[in-house]
């Protein structure tokens, strides 16, 4: 029994935000990041190589706030932060505040693999990689014109005071992945540039193990989106996870209390991707939009950006 | 009701380590500490100030692996976590990888106050420390011919490949507080140096809330030291919580089975401080020796290295 599930990140997504083109585009990326995470299970690969493999798709498109078109920092910069944990036997590999790697998910899961740290920041992270001989990039390799027009939009009202009306999709923002393997492994991973216009050098929930990203074989996976501050303050992902272990909550119970209660207690935008030992996917938001997917035991794969699910076909397991 | 409790890193502490008048001063900046937060909390002030009072004593004393005397990462320089929590609101701020500030645990309060984010990494850390008018000093003020040896001393012994013969104590270390105040708040804090040798850019679970700092009224609050690695993988100072919140643990029970099981199944070092609601202390460690302190609700102030406690008198409440 197999399935996967992802994320696109959380917000309030304004259908005017794009052309109907583009959001067919943005769709089929998702589409393509679940057949990614597909194709390894299919061939018995690992639940870690699924959510590696369709958080890399997610992070070359330049629809989601991760590696290209990740959001851009108060300096215009970009600082990625991204994790990985294998649900078999608690391994995890996080990077925080790289620049140069072009996927920050691959140099969490060589972390992951090879340590011996689990966590790195800054360039010390980006030297990781390169020693793994995972391929860097210039920091503006990141950059497109909708995080450039993104960031002065924010700057512009940051100055004139109305920040507040700043929306969810411009502030904020993480792709995400959850998967079973055959062998009953689970594994989650995220990346993400933060928000546009953070300040320098802050580290979100993204490369934190029981904040952005938790997996638990017999339990579950977990991948958030939303203000990363809130998750770190409500250890959110492993909420999830100790819900279920010690409340016997079920991983709907368990994503709708931490979603809908506890991170929605701030007022915050929030999302979950997360899956169960049964391969049951869940994807609680309490903003307009959150672009998610999945494919469930069976090979259904569907994609959403709002609340219409488009289911787009069946795969072969 | 009042009461406070604090770790400065568990490890084998071995007793030829340091000759009987330096245990005895070591012992002593730990009762200062106590005495430090203690002084907070008799006057009605915060647990939160409590603990952050009781943690720069032992960042600035040289017996501890946190500000003063931190652990040298391979490159030979400090690289400084810390964080601390509120457990009335889950209010949290961090800083990991700070090179600068004297005291790193004031720099993680002024972001818990301040925000806008809650953990910060590298010269970002520094610079923010700088504009809140916190102290900054040059890197090699932290360092202490203490340090300088045990970092030869591993380097050579990872040269030789007998690495897994250092000592817990030139390994690791770290210092923590947890505080109940008058009116019932829980607070904790974290500060450390990491290891000897780390890698630069390692960040440990000091930092993270939820790993090694948590704090949340009506529940406990806990520090925690050993190999942070770990600690992160296993959410540690959250699942403590978690185990009080949802399975109906007492405090003790749930720091004894989050030390001596999870933690302890992956043979590493460990130890924390935790307090309860009710202000009752509880310090598990799975190795030789731990540096701890507290001052119950009765105002008696005990400290600790190894087995044999020591009663140093009775605090006025």
């Amino acid at each position: 029994m197999i399935a996967i599930g992802i994320h696109g990140g959380c917000g309030t997504l304004p259908v005017e935000m794009m052309g109907a083109a583009q959001w067919d585009e943005a769709r089929a990326h998702l589409a393509d990041s679940l057949r990614a995470g597909w194709a390894v299970l299919a061939r018995g690969g690992s639940a870690l190589d699924a959510v590696e493999a369709a958080v890399v798709v997610m992070e070359d498109s330049p629809y989601f706030n991760a590696g290209f078109s990740a959001a851009m920092n108060a300096a215009g910069e970009h600082e990625l932060d991204a994790s990985i944990m294998d649900g078999a036997d608690l391994r995890f590999g996080g990077v925080c505040a790289a620049r140069r790697i072009r996927n920050p998910v691959r140099a969490a899961r060589a972390l992951l693999e090879n340590g011996p740290s689990v966590l790195l920041t800054g360039p010390a992270a980006d030297d990781y990689a390169a020693v793994c001989g995972i391929e860097l990039v210039e920091n503006r390799h990141f950059t497109t014109e909708r995080q450039v027009q993104a960031l002065a939009s924010l700057k512009a009202r940051a100055a004139a005071g109305t920040i507040a009306m700043a929306g969810e999709a411009e502030k904020h923002g993480t792709v995400g992945a959850v998967a079973l393997d055959a062998e009953g492994n689970l594994a989650a991973a995220t990346s993400t540039g933060g928000f546009n216009n953070k300040p320098v050098g802050r580290v979100g929930d993204s490369p934190i193990a029981g904040a952005g990203t938790y997996a638990r074989n017999g339990v579950c996976a977990v991948s958030g989106t939303g203000q990363g501050e809130v998750f770190i303050r409500r250890v959110a992902a492993y909420d999830v996870a100790a819900r279920m272990m010690y409340a016997g909550q079920s991983l709907e119970q368990a994503t709708d209390a931490v979603v809908h209660e506890s991170l929605s207690s701030h007022a915050i935008g929030a999302g979950m991707v997360a899956i169960d030992a049964r391969g049951c996917v869940h994807t609680p938001f309490n903003t307009i939009g959150m672009y998610r997917g999945w494919v469930d035991t069976e090979g259904n794969l569907a994609v959403a950006s709002h609340e219409d699910i488009i289911r787009v076909g069946r795969l072969q397991a």
